[in-house]
Protein backbone atom coordinates (compact mmCIF):
# COMPACT_ATOMS: atom_id res chain seq x y z
CA UNK A 1 0.00 0.00 0.00
CA UNK A 2 1.33 3.32 -1.27
CA UNK A 3 -1.02 6.08 -1.70
CA UNK A 4 -4.22 7.65 -0.24
CA UNK A 5 -6.34 5.45 -2.73
CA UNK A 6 -5.39 2.35 -1.66
CA UNK A 7 -5.96 3.20 1.96
CA UNK A 8 -9.20 4.47 1.21
CA UNK A 9 -9.85 0.95 -0.03
CA UNK A 10 -8.55 -0.55 3.07
CA UNK A 11 -10.56 1.52 4.99
CA UNK A 12 -13.32 0.90 3.18
CA UNK A 13 -13.33 -2.86 3.55
CA UNK A 14 -12.40 -3.29 7.06
CA UNK A 15 -15.58 -0.87 7.69
CA UNK A 16 -17.65 -3.58 6.01
CA UNK A 17 -16.47 -5.72 7.39
CA UNK A 18 -16.33 -4.49 11.06
CA UNK A 19 -19.82 -3.54 10.20
CA UNK A 20 -21.07 -6.80 9.30
CA UNK A 21 -19.58 -7.94 12.26
CA UNK A 22 -21.10 -6.26 14.76
CA UNK A 23 -24.84 -7.00 13.05
CA UNK A 24 -24.15 -10.49 13.09
CA UNK A 25 -22.99 -10.87 16.69
CA UNK A 26 -25.28 -7.81 18.19
CA UNK A 27 -27.89 -9.12 20.81
CA UNK A 28 -31.21 -10.37 19.18
CA UNK A 29 -34.25 -8.27 20.30
CA UNK A 30 -36.57 -10.57 22.31
CA UNK A 31 -39.08 -9.37 25.21
CA UNK A 32 -39.02 -6.63 27.49
CA UNK A 33 -36.45 -4.61 26.91
CA UNK A 34 -35.77 -4.65 23.82
CA UNK A 35 -36.25 -0.91 23.29
CA UNK A 36 -32.61 -0.11 24.78
CA UNK A 37 -31.01 -2.78 22.18
CA UNK A 38 -32.97 -0.38 19.62
CA UNK A 39 -31.37 2.86 20.94
CA UNK A 40 -27.93 0.96 21.03
CA UNK A 41 -28.60 -0.48 17.74
CA UNK A 42 -29.37 2.77 16.23
CA UNK A 43 -25.97 5.03 17.37
CA UNK A 44 -23.96 2.07 16.89
CA UNK A 45 -25.30 1.57 13.26
CA UNK A 46 -25.14 5.51 12.72
CA UNK A 47 -22.10 5.39 10.82
CA UNK A 48 -18.77 6.40 11.63
CA UNK A 49 -15.31 6.00 10.04
CA UNK A 50 -14.50 3.34 12.53
CA UNK A 51 -11.40 4.57 13.20
CA UNK A 52 -10.15 2.28 16.45
CA UNK A 53 -11.24 -0.84 15.72
CA UNK A 54 -9.39 -0.40 12.30
CA UNK A 55 -6.29 0.62 14.06
CA UNK A 56 -7.12 -2.46 16.47
CA UNK A 57 -6.53 -4.52 13.56
CA UNK A 58 -3.49 -2.93 11.95
CA UNK A 59 -2.03 -3.45 14.79
CA UNK A 60 -3.13 -7.43 14.52
CA UNK A 61 -1.92 -7.65 10.74
CA UNK A 62 1.42 -5.72 11.45
CA UNK A 63 2.50 -9.35 13.08
CA UNK A 64 -0.30 -11.90 12.13
CA UNK A 65 -1.21 -12.59 7.91
CA UNK A 66 -5.36 -12.75 9.61
CA UNK A 67 -6.72 -10.10 11.27
CA UNK A 68 -10.32 -12.11 10.91
CA UNK A 69 -9.40 -13.96 13.95
CA UNK A 70 -9.26 -10.57 16.26
CA UNK A 71 -12.77 -8.77 14.29
CA UNK A 72 -14.69 -9.22 17.26
CA UNK A 73 -12.19 -8.05 19.59
CA UNK A 74 -12.04 -4.67 17.49
CA UNK A 75 -15.84 -4.10 17.36
CA UNK A 76 -15.94 -4.72 21.03
CA UNK A 77 -13.59 -1.37 20.63
CA UNK A 78 -16.36 0.10 18.06
CA UNK A 79 -18.56 -0.39 21.30
CA UNK A 80 -16.61 1.35 23.51
CA UNK A 81 -16.37 4.39 21.62
CA UNK A 82 -20.09 4.41 20.73
CA UNK A 83 -21.25 4.21 24.32
CA UNK A 84 -18.72 7.88 25.00
CA UNK A 85 -20.65 9.40 22.67
CA UNK A 86 -24.06 8.32 23.52
CA UNK A 87 -23.30 9.34 27.00
CA UNK A 88 -21.17 13.36 26.24
CA UNK A 89 -24.60 14.15 23.75
CA UNK A 90 -26.50 13.57 26.99
CA UNK A 91 -28.47 17.35 28.17
CA UNK A 92 -26.12 16.71 31.47
CA UNK A 93 -23.15 16.47 29.58
CA UNK A 94 -22.37 18.31 26.42
CA UNK A 95 -25.92 18.71 25.40
CA UNK A 96 -25.51 17.75 21.97
CA UNK A 97 -28.72 16.96 19.36
CA UNK A 98 -26.86 15.68 16.71
CA UNK A 99 -23.98 12.80 15.70
CA UNK A 100 -22.82 11.05 13.15
CA UNK A 101 -25.49 13.52 11.08
CA UNK A 102 -28.42 11.74 12.95
CA UNK A 103 -30.40 12.68 15.83
CA UNK A 104 -28.37 12.43 18.89
CA UNK A 105 -29.66 8.98 21.10
CA UNK A 106 -31.18 10.73 23.73
CA UNK A 107 -32.79 12.97 21.31
CA UNK A 108 -34.60 9.73 19.86
CA UNK A 109 -35.28 7.95 22.98
CA UNK A 110 -35.16 10.08 25.83
CA UNK A 111 -32.10 10.19 28.68
CA UNK A 112 -32.88 7.25 31.06
CA UNK A 113 -33.04 4.73 27.50
CA UNK A 114 -29.64 6.83 25.82
CA UNK A 115 -27.88 6.04 29.48
CA UNK A 116 -28.68 2.84 29.72
CA UNK A 117 -27.95 1.94 26.20
CA UNK A 118 -24.00 3.57 26.73
CA UNK A 119 -23.98 1.57 29.98
CA UNK A 120 -25.26 -1.69 28.03
CA UNK A 121 -22.52 -0.84 25.08
CA UNK A 122 -20.05 -0.82 27.44
CA UNK A 123 -20.74 -4.38 28.73
CA UNK A 124 -21.39 -5.67 24.92
CA UNK A 125 -18.05 -4.86 24.52
CA UNK A 126 -16.31 -6.34 27.22
CA UNK A 127 -19.06 -9.71 26.42
CA UNK A 128 -17.02 -9.95 23.02
CA UNK A 129 -13.77 -9.85 24.12
CA UNK A 130 -14.50 -12.62 26.20
CA UNK A 131 -16.58 -14.28 23.66
CA UNK A 132 -16.06 -17.98 22.83
CA UNK A 133 -15.18 -17.51 19.57
CA UNK A 134 -12.57 -15.42 20.61
CA UNK A 135 -10.26 -18.00 22.72
CA UNK A 136 -10.96 -20.45 19.62
CA UNK A 137 -8.22 -18.50 18.32
CA UNK A 138 -6.34 -16.23 20.68
CA UNK A 139 -4.19 -17.55 23.49
CA UNK A 140 -6.43 -16.41 27.04
CA UNK A 141 -3.10 -14.65 28.29
CA UNK A 142 -3.02 -12.21 25.36
CA UNK A 143 -6.48 -11.38 25.46
CA UNK A 144 -6.11 -10.54 29.23
CA UNK A 145 -3.28 -8.50 28.96
CA UNK A 146 -5.44 -6.43 25.54
CA UNK A 147 -8.41 -6.27 27.94
CA UNK A 148 -6.43 -4.90 30.45
CA UNK A 149 -5.19 -2.26 27.95
CA UNK A 150 -8.67 -1.47 26.94
CA UNK A 151 -10.06 -1.48 30.12
CA UNK A 152 -7.25 0.93 31.75
CA UNK A 153 -7.13 4.03 28.69
CA UNK A 154 -11.09 4.19 28.94
CA UNK A 155 -11.29 4.55 32.62
CA UNK A 156 -10.47 7.10 34.81
CA UNK A 157 -7.09 7.53 34.22
CA UNK A 158 -8.33 7.66 30.54
CA UNK A 159 -11.35 8.72 28.54
CA UNK A 160 -13.83 9.15 31.77
CA UNK A 161 -11.30 11.23 33.51
CA UNK A 162 -10.65 13.59 30.78
CA UNK A 163 -14.39 13.55 29.76
CA UNK A 164 -14.62 15.13 33.15
CA UNK A 165 -11.68 17.62 33.08
CA UNK A 166 -12.94 18.54 29.54
CA UNK A 167 -16.67 19.28 31.00
CA UNK A 168 -14.57 20.96 34.12
CA UNK A 169 -12.85 23.48 31.69
CA UNK A 170 -15.19 24.77 30.20
CA UNK A 171 -15.91 28.84 30.44
CA UNK A 172 -12.21 28.52 32.18
CA UNK A 173 -8.82 30.13 31.56
CA UNK A 174 -6.73 27.19 29.92
CA UNK A 175 -3.01 26.14 29.83
CA UNK A 176 -1.48 23.94 27.33
CA UNK A 177 -0.99 21.71 30.44
CA UNK A 178 -4.40 21.57 31.19
CA UNK A 179 -5.23 21.34 27.18
CA UNK A 180 -2.81 18.11 26.94
CA UNK A 181 -4.09 16.60 29.63
CA UNK A 182 -7.80 16.69 28.69
CA UNK A 183 -6.68 15.72 25.17
CA UNK A 184 -4.26 12.63 25.99
CA UNK A 185 -6.94 10.78 28.32
CA UNK A 186 -10.27 11.72 26.79
CA UNK A 187 -8.88 10.84 22.88
CA UNK A 188 -5.52 9.69 22.92
CA UNK A 189 -5.96 7.04 25.28
CA UNK A 190 -8.33 4.83 23.55
CA UNK A 191 -7.01 5.17 20.01
CA UNK A 192 -3.26 4.54 21.74
CA UNK A 193 -5.04 1.93 23.45
CA UNK A 194 -6.67 0.25 20.43
CA UNK A 195 -3.94 0.10 17.79
CA UNK A 196 -1.74 -1.86 21.58
CA UNK A 197 -4.15 -4.04 21.88
CA UNK A 198 -4.07 -5.54 18.19
CA UNK A 199 -0.50 -5.72 18.88
CA UNK A 200 -0.61 -7.14 22.47
CA UNK A 201 -3.28 -9.30 20.40
CA UNK A 202 -0.28 -10.63 17.88
CA UNK A 203 2.10 -11.02 20.25
CA UNK A 204 4.21 -8.10 19.44
CA UNK A 205 7.52 -8.12 20.89
CA UNK A 206 7.75 -5.47 23.76
CA UNK A 207 10.07 -2.69 21.92
CA UNK A 208 7.95 -2.80 19.07
CA UNK A 209 5.03 -1.99 21.94
CA UNK A 210 7.01 0.81 22.94
CA UNK A 211 7.20 2.17 19.43
CA UNK A 212 3.42 1.66 19.13
CA UNK A 213 2.40 3.13 22.23
CA UNK A 214 4.61 6.34 21.36
CA UNK A 215 3.23 6.07 17.78
CA UNK A 216 -0.27 6.16 18.92
CA UNK A 217 0.28 9.10 21.88
CA UNK A 218 0.45 11.63 18.88
CA UNK A 219 -1.63 9.91 16.35
CA UNK A 220 -4.13 10.53 18.99
CA UNK A 221 -3.08 13.99 19.82
CA UNK A 222 -3.27 14.37 16.06
CA UNK A 223 -6.68 13.39 15.72
CA UNK A 224 -7.90 15.21 18.49
CA UNK A 225 -6.05 18.89 17.27
CA UNK A 226 -7.79 18.13 13.70
CA UNK A 227 -11.36 17.48 15.41
CA UNK A 228 -10.62 20.67 17.06
CA UNK A 229 -9.55 22.34 13.96
CA UNK A 230 -13.06 21.32 12.23
CA UNK A 231 -15.11 22.19 14.87
CA UNK A 232 -14.72 25.54 13.51
CA UNK A 233 -13.67 25.47 9.74
CA UNK A 234 -15.46 22.21 8.76
CA UNK A 235 -18.38 21.72 7.01
CA UNK A 236 -21.57 20.19 9.13
CA UNK A 237 -23.01 18.04 6.69
CA UNK A 238 -20.07 16.33 5.97
CA UNK A 239 -19.07 16.14 9.81
CA UNK A 240 -22.02 14.97 10.54
CA UNK A 241 -22.36 17.38 13.94
CA UNK A 242 -23.17 21.14 14.24
CA UNK A 243 -19.96 23.32 14.14
CA UNK A 244 -18.56 25.85 16.50
CA UNK A 245 -19.68 23.31 19.08
CA UNK A 246 -16.80 24.26 20.81
CA UNK A 247 -17.14 27.44 20.49
CA UNK A 248 -20.26 27.94 21.87
CA UNK A 249 -19.48 26.01 24.59
CA UNK A 250 -16.04 27.91 25.28
CA UNK A 251 -14.53 24.43 25.78
CA UNK A 252 -10.88 24.45 26.12
CA UNK A 253 -9.49 23.79 22.43
CA UNK A 254 -6.33 23.91 20.49
CA UNK A 255 -7.62 27.00 18.75
CA UNK A 256 -9.15 28.56 21.42
CA UNK A 257 -5.74 28.63 23.22
CA UNK A 258 -3.38 29.18 19.99
CA UNK A 259 -5.61 30.44 16.65
CA UNK A 260 -6.20 28.88 13.75
CA UNK A 261 -3.30 28.89 11.67
CA UNK A 262 -1.02 27.79 14.76
CA UNK A 263 -3.26 25.19 14.69
CA UNK A 264 -2.98 23.80 11.60
CA UNK A 265 0.66 24.28 12.20
CA UNK A 266 0.45 22.00 15.29
CA UNK A 267 -1.51 19.36 13.73
CA UNK A 268 1.76 18.90 10.45
CA UNK A 269 4.48 19.11 13.49
CA UNK A 270 2.11 16.21 15.46
CA UNK A 271 2.06 14.42 12.16
CA UNK A 272 5.39 14.66 11.48
CA UNK A 273 6.60 13.79 15.06
CA UNK A 274 3.62 10.45 14.52
CA UNK A 275 5.56 9.52 11.42
CA UNK A 276 9.38 9.90 12.65
CA UNK A 277 8.65 7.72 16.01
CA UNK A 278 7.78 5.03 13.52
CA UNK A 279 11.18 4.76 12.28
CA UNK A 280 12.30 1.40 13.90
CA UNK A 281 9.58 -0.12 12.55
CA UNK A 282 11.02 0.35 9.17
CA UNK A 283 8.71 -0.73 5.86
CA UNK A 284 6.53 -2.85 8.35
CA UNK A 285 4.30 0.43 9.59
CA UNK A 286 3.98 2.29 5.91
CA UNK A 287 0.46 1.77 6.42
CA UNK A 288 1.06 3.79 9.70
CA UNK A 289 2.65 6.30 8.22
CA UNK A 290 0.27 6.61 5.33
CA UNK A 291 -3.29 6.58 7.66
CA UNK A 292 -1.38 9.76 9.63
CA UNK A 293 -1.00 11.78 6.49
CA UNK A 294 -4.69 10.28 5.75
CA UNK A 295 -5.87 11.92 9.27
CA UNK A 296 -4.41 14.92 8.80
CA UNK A 297 -6.05 16.09 5.93
CA UNK A 298 -9.36 14.41 6.69
CA UNK A 299 -12.48 16.78 6.47
CA UNK A 300 -14.99 14.41 8.54
CA UNK B 1 -20.56 -22.61 60.02
CA UNK B 2 -24.04 -23.71 61.44
CA UNK B 3 -25.94 -20.69 62.88
CA UNK B 4 -27.22 -17.17 62.08
CA UNK B 5 -24.28 -15.66 64.35
CA UNK B 6 -20.93 -17.66 62.87
CA UNK B 7 -22.34 -16.36 59.44
CA UNK B 8 -22.76 -12.61 60.52
CA UNK B 9 -18.79 -13.00 61.58
CA UNK B 10 -18.04 -14.54 58.36
CA UNK B 11 -19.89 -12.04 56.50
CA UNK B 12 -18.53 -9.13 58.59
CA UNK B 13 -14.89 -10.64 57.73
CA UNK B 14 -14.97 -10.77 54.41
CA UNK B 15 -16.97 -7.40 54.10
CA UNK B 16 -14.25 -5.96 56.17
CA UNK B 17 -11.21 -7.53 53.37
CA UNK B 18 -13.46 -6.38 50.47
CA UNK B 19 -13.23 -2.84 51.59
CA UNK B 20 -9.76 -3.13 52.14
CA UNK B 21 -8.72 -4.08 48.74
CA UNK B 22 -10.96 -1.87 47.36
CA UNK B 23 -9.18 0.89 49.06
CA UNK B 24 -6.09 -0.74 48.33
CA UNK B 25 -6.38 -0.82 44.48
CA UNK B 26 -8.58 2.22 43.87
CA UNK B 27 -6.94 4.38 41.64
CA UNK B 28 -5.08 7.59 42.80
CA UNK B 29 -6.42 10.91 42.88
CA UNK B 30 -4.43 13.18 40.82
CA UNK B 31 -4.61 15.88 38.43
CA UNK B 32 -7.62 17.36 36.34
CA UNK B 33 -9.93 14.20 36.59
CA UNK B 34 -9.84 13.70 39.87
CA UNK B 35 -13.26 14.89 40.92
CA UNK B 36 -14.90 11.84 39.26
CA UNK B 37 -12.84 9.66 41.16
CA UNK B 38 -14.18 11.56 44.47
CA UNK B 39 -17.59 10.91 43.52
CA UNK B 40 -16.92 7.28 42.56
CA UNK B 41 -15.07 6.63 45.56
CA UNK B 42 -18.03 8.63 47.58
CA UNK B 43 -20.22 5.50 46.28
CA UNK B 44 -18.43 2.49 46.51
CA UNK B 45 -17.31 3.04 50.64
CA UNK B 46 -20.64 4.31 51.39
CA UNK B 47 -21.67 1.36 53.01
CA UNK B 48 -23.50 -1.80 51.62
CA UNK B 49 -23.81 -5.33 52.54
CA UNK B 50 -21.43 -6.26 49.71
CA UNK B 51 -23.27 -9.34 49.44
CA UNK B 52 -22.25 -9.81 45.32
CA UNK B 53 -18.81 -9.71 45.81
CA UNK B 54 -19.27 -12.29 48.95
CA UNK B 55 -21.04 -14.53 47.13
CA UNK B 56 -18.13 -14.93 44.19
CA UNK B 57 -15.70 -15.24 47.42
CA UNK B 58 -17.76 -18.38 48.35
CA UNK B 59 -18.67 -19.67 44.74
CA UNK B 60 -14.62 -19.71 44.89
CA UNK B 61 -14.21 -21.25 48.59
CA UNK B 62 -16.59 -24.11 47.43
CA UNK B 63 -13.28 -25.43 45.64
CA UNK B 64 -9.98 -24.00 47.06
CA UNK B 65 -8.97 -22.83 50.28
CA UNK B 66 -7.72 -19.39 49.62
CA UNK B 67 -10.05 -17.11 48.32
CA UNK B 68 -7.82 -14.50 48.84
CA UNK B 69 -6.71 -15.18 45.52
CA UNK B 70 -9.81 -13.61 43.37
CA UNK B 71 -10.61 -10.71 46.57
CA UNK B 72 -9.85 -8.52 43.69
CA UNK B 73 -12.30 -9.91 41.16
CA UNK B 74 -15.09 -9.79 43.85
CA UNK B 75 -14.18 -6.18 44.76
CA UNK B 76 -14.30 -5.19 40.50
CA UNK B 77 -17.92 -7.01 41.06
CA UNK B 78 -19.11 -4.62 43.34
CA UNK B 79 -17.88 -1.52 40.99
CA UNK B 80 -20.24 -2.76 38.97
CA UNK B 81 -22.93 -3.02 41.18
CA UNK B 82 -22.17 0.46 42.69
CA UNK B 83 -22.13 1.86 38.79
CA UNK B 84 -25.53 0.58 38.86
CA UNK B 85 -26.90 2.43 41.67
CA UNK B 86 -25.15 5.63 40.57
CA UNK B 87 -26.92 5.82 37.76
CA UNK B 88 -30.25 4.08 38.72
CA UNK B 89 -30.90 7.33 41.01
CA UNK B 90 -30.52 9.08 38.27
CA UNK B 91 -33.09 12.41 37.50
CA UNK B 92 -33.81 10.69 34.42
CA UNK B 93 -34.08 7.15 35.76
CA UNK B 94 -35.72 6.27 39.35
CA UNK B 95 -35.24 9.64 40.70
CA UNK B 96 -33.97 9.01 43.76
CA UNK B 97 -32.10 11.12 46.35
CA UNK B 98 -31.01 8.78 48.90
CA UNK B 99 -28.45 5.91 48.67
CA UNK B 100 -27.17 3.66 51.85
CA UNK B 101 -27.70 6.28 54.03
CA UNK B 102 -26.37 8.79 51.90
CA UNK B 103 -27.39 11.50 49.61
CA UNK B 104 -26.51 9.71 45.86
CA UNK B 105 -23.94 10.40 44.69
CA UNK B 106 -25.47 13.14 41.73
CA UNK B 107 -26.83 14.94 45.06
CA UNK B 108 -23.76 15.94 46.01
CA UNK B 109 -21.90 16.03 42.63
CA UNK B 110 -24.15 16.63 40.30
CA UNK B 111 -25.69 15.14 37.21
CA UNK B 112 -22.89 14.93 34.63
CA UNK B 113 -19.97 13.71 37.18
CA UNK B 114 -22.50 10.60 38.46
CA UNK B 115 -23.02 9.67 34.81
CA UNK B 116 -19.00 9.49 34.56
CA UNK B 117 -18.52 8.42 38.11
CA UNK B 118 -20.94 5.45 36.81
CA UNK B 119 -19.03 4.64 33.30
CA UNK B 120 -15.75 4.78 35.37
CA UNK B 121 -16.46 2.14 37.74
CA UNK B 122 -17.60 -0.18 35.23
CA UNK B 123 -14.38 0.16 33.19
CA UNK B 124 -12.61 -0.25 36.78
CA UNK B 125 -14.41 -3.51 37.42
CA UNK B 126 -12.92 -4.59 33.97
CA UNK B 127 -9.28 -3.71 34.66
CA UNK B 128 -9.78 -5.30 38.14
CA UNK B 129 -10.92 -8.60 36.27
CA UNK B 130 -7.55 -8.20 33.72
CA UNK B 131 -5.31 -7.11 36.88
CA UNK B 132 -1.87 -8.45 36.82
CA UNK B 133 -2.06 -9.26 40.35
CA UNK B 134 -4.94 -11.87 39.30
CA UNK B 135 -3.56 -13.48 36.27
CA UNK B 136 -0.46 -14.39 38.51
CA UNK B 137 -2.42 -16.39 40.70
CA UNK B 138 -5.41 -17.76 38.34
CA UNK B 139 -5.59 -19.81 35.09
CA UNK B 140 -6.36 -17.13 32.02
CA UNK B 141 -8.33 -19.07 30.57
CA UNK B 142 -10.64 -19.67 33.94
CA UNK B 143 -10.61 -15.79 34.24
CA UNK B 144 -11.87 -15.10 30.67
CA UNK B 145 -14.73 -17.42 31.61
CA UNK B 146 -15.42 -15.69 34.79
CA UNK B 147 -15.40 -12.08 33.05
CA UNK B 148 -17.54 -13.84 30.17
CA UNK B 149 -20.11 -15.00 32.69
CA UNK B 150 -20.18 -11.57 34.70
CA UNK B 151 -20.12 -9.22 31.45
CA UNK B 152 -23.15 -11.11 30.12
CA UNK B 153 -25.15 -10.99 33.07
CA UNK B 154 -24.85 -7.00 33.49
CA UNK B 155 -25.67 -6.34 30.05
CA UNK B 156 -28.49 -5.80 27.25
CA UNK B 157 -29.67 -9.49 28.34
CA UNK B 158 -29.04 -8.71 32.10
CA UNK B 159 -28.95 -6.24 34.29
CA UNK B 160 -29.72 -3.14 31.57
CA UNK B 161 -32.46 -4.79 29.93
CA UNK B 162 -33.67 -5.45 33.33
CA UNK B 163 -33.50 -1.52 34.30
CA UNK B 164 -34.96 -0.62 30.81
CA UNK B 165 -37.80 -2.76 31.57
CA UNK B 166 -38.68 -1.99 35.17
CA UNK B 167 -38.52 1.79 33.90
CA UNK B 168 -41.00 0.76 30.90
CA UNK B 169 -43.59 -0.92 33.17
CA UNK B 170 -43.78 1.84 36.11
CA UNK B 171 -47.34 3.03 35.90
CA UNK B 172 -48.84 -0.03 33.56
CA UNK B 173 -50.92 -2.80 34.33
CA UNK B 174 -48.20 -5.90 34.52
CA UNK B 175 -48.63 -9.69 34.69
CA UNK B 176 -46.68 -12.39 36.93
CA UNK B 177 -44.27 -13.21 33.46
CA UNK B 178 -43.37 -9.14 33.14
CA UNK B 179 -42.64 -9.36 36.65
CA UNK B 180 -40.69 -12.37 37.09
CA UNK B 181 -38.56 -11.23 33.69
CA UNK B 182 -37.70 -7.64 35.59
CA UNK B 183 -36.57 -9.34 38.20
CA UNK B 184 -34.69 -11.99 36.74
CA UNK B 185 -32.84 -9.36 34.96
CA UNK B 186 -32.67 -6.66 36.78
CA UNK B 187 -31.40 -8.03 39.99
CA UNK B 188 -30.90 -11.89 39.64
CA UNK B 189 -28.39 -12.37 36.78
CA UNK B 190 -25.64 -10.05 38.63
CA UNK B 191 -26.21 -12.49 41.69
CA UNK B 192 -26.02 -15.44 40.11
CA UNK B 193 -23.13 -14.41 37.96
CA UNK B 194 -21.10 -13.37 41.11
CA UNK B 195 -21.72 -16.78 42.45
CA UNK B 196 -21.11 -18.62 39.62
CA UNK B 197 -17.51 -16.45 38.83
CA UNK B 198 -15.90 -17.89 41.80
CA UNK B 199 -16.67 -20.89 41.03
CA UNK B 200 -15.38 -20.94 37.42
CA UNK B 201 -12.52 -19.07 38.51
CA UNK B 202 -11.95 -22.45 41.00
CA UNK B 203 -12.17 -24.43 37.99
CA UNK B 204 -15.69 -25.90 39.40
CA UNK B 205 -17.09 -29.44 37.50
CA UNK B 206 -19.86 -28.32 35.15
CA UNK B 207 -22.42 -30.44 36.96
CA UNK B 208 -22.00 -28.22 39.86
CA UNK B 209 -21.88 -25.25 37.66
CA UNK B 210 -25.56 -26.47 36.43
CA UNK B 211 -26.59 -26.94 40.26
CA UNK B 212 -24.96 -23.33 41.51
CA UNK B 213 -26.71 -21.78 38.32
CA UNK B 214 -30.29 -22.77 39.76
CA UNK B 215 -29.23 -22.05 43.21
CA UNK B 216 -28.31 -18.60 42.29
CA UNK B 217 -31.32 -17.78 40.16
CA UNK B 218 -33.99 -18.50 43.23
CA UNK B 219 -31.36 -17.11 45.37
CA UNK B 220 -31.51 -13.70 43.15
CA UNK B 221 -34.99 -13.81 43.35
CA UNK B 222 -35.46 -14.33 46.55
CA UNK B 223 -33.34 -11.08 47.53
CA UNK B 224 -35.27 -9.18 45.11
CA UNK B 225 -38.75 -10.62 46.71
CA UNK B 226 -37.09 -9.13 50.09
CA UNK B 227 -36.43 -5.89 48.62
CA UNK B 228 -40.13 -5.21 47.17
CA UNK B 229 -41.63 -6.28 50.93
CA UNK B 230 -38.94 -4.03 52.69
CA UNK B 231 -39.59 -1.29 50.17
CA UNK B 232 -43.44 -1.13 51.84
CA UNK B 233 -42.39 -2.44 55.85
CA UNK B 234 -38.61 -1.55 56.18
CA UNK B 235 -37.71 1.12 58.31
CA UNK B 236 -36.14 3.82 56.48
CA UNK B 237 -32.78 3.94 58.86
CA UNK B 238 -32.39 0.71 58.39
CA UNK B 239 -32.82 0.29 54.94
CA UNK B 240 -30.73 3.96 54.24
CA UNK B 241 -32.82 4.93 51.24
CA UNK B 242 -36.86 6.22 51.25
CA UNK B 243 -39.36 3.58 51.73
CA UNK B 244 -42.31 3.10 49.84
CA UNK B 245 -40.33 4.49 47.04
CA UNK B 246 -41.86 1.73 44.30
CA UNK B 247 -45.23 2.57 44.84
CA UNK B 248 -44.65 6.21 44.49
CA UNK B 249 -43.56 5.60 41.37
CA UNK B 250 -46.08 3.21 40.56
CA UNK B 251 -43.72 0.26 40.29
CA UNK B 252 -44.34 -3.18 39.09
CA UNK B 253 -43.30 -5.50 42.30
CA UNK B 254 -44.01 -8.75 43.81
CA UNK B 255 -46.81 -6.58 46.96
CA UNK B 256 -48.22 -4.46 43.76
CA UNK B 257 -49.24 -7.23 42.31
CA UNK B 258 -49.68 -10.02 44.66
CA UNK B 259 -50.17 -7.71 48.32
CA UNK B 260 -47.75 -8.17 51.25
CA UNK B 261 -48.91 -11.50 52.76
CA UNK B 262 -48.43 -13.41 49.57
CA UNK B 263 -45.09 -12.13 48.35
CA UNK B 264 -43.98 -12.83 51.89
CA UNK B 265 -45.27 -16.35 51.83
CA UNK B 266 -43.75 -16.31 47.86
CA UNK B 267 -40.06 -15.42 50.22
CA UNK B 268 -40.29 -18.40 52.13
CA UNK B 269 -41.36 -20.80 49.17
CA UNK B 270 -38.31 -19.22 47.07
CA UNK B 271 -35.81 -19.74 49.70
CA UNK B 272 -37.25 -22.94 49.86
CA UNK B 273 -36.76 -23.55 46.89
CA UNK B 274 -33.44 -22.40 46.69
CA UNK B 275 -32.08 -24.49 49.35
CA UNK B 276 -33.74 -27.40 47.67
CA UNK B 277 -31.51 -27.05 44.57
CA UNK B 278 -28.56 -27.58 46.46
CA UNK B 279 -29.09 -31.04 47.51
CA UNK B 280 -26.45 -32.78 45.08
CA UNK B 281 -23.82 -30.69 46.44
CA UNK B 282 -24.36 -32.19 50.18
CA UNK B 283 -22.55 -30.81 53.16
CA UNK B 284 -20.39 -28.52 51.06
CA UNK B 285 -23.32 -25.99 50.43
CA UNK B 286 -24.07 -26.12 53.86
CA UNK B 287 -22.83 -22.02 53.96
CA UNK B 288 -24.98 -21.21 50.95
CA UNK B 289 -27.82 -22.43 52.90
CA UNK B 290 -27.35 -20.62 55.84
CA UNK B 291 -27.14 -17.56 53.38
CA UNK B 292 -30.13 -18.23 51.95
CA UNK B 293 -32.23 -18.46 55.56
CA UNK B 294 -30.47 -15.03 56.48
CA UNK B 295 -31.48 -13.09 52.98
CA UNK B 296 -34.74 -14.18 53.75
CA UNK B 297 -34.85 -12.50 56.90
CA UNK B 298 -32.73 -9.65 56.41
CA UNK B 299 -34.12 -6.14 57.44
CA UNK B 300 -31.45 -3.91 55.42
Amino acid sequence: MVNFEELKNYLEEKRSKIEKTIEDYFPKKGSYGKRVLEAAQYSLMAGGKRIRPILCLIGYELYKDNSEEVLLFACGIECIHTYSLIHDDLPAMDDDDYRRGKPACHKVYGEATAILAGDGLQALAFEWFTHPDLIKRIDPFLLIKAIHCIATAVGFNGMVGGQMADLLAEGKRGSYKKLKWIHTHKTVALIRASLLSGALLANAPSSHLRVLSKFGYHLGLLFQIVDDFLDLVGDEKTLGKPVKSDLKKKKLTYPSLFGLNKTKELAQITANTAIETLKPLEEKAKILEILTLYLLNRVN
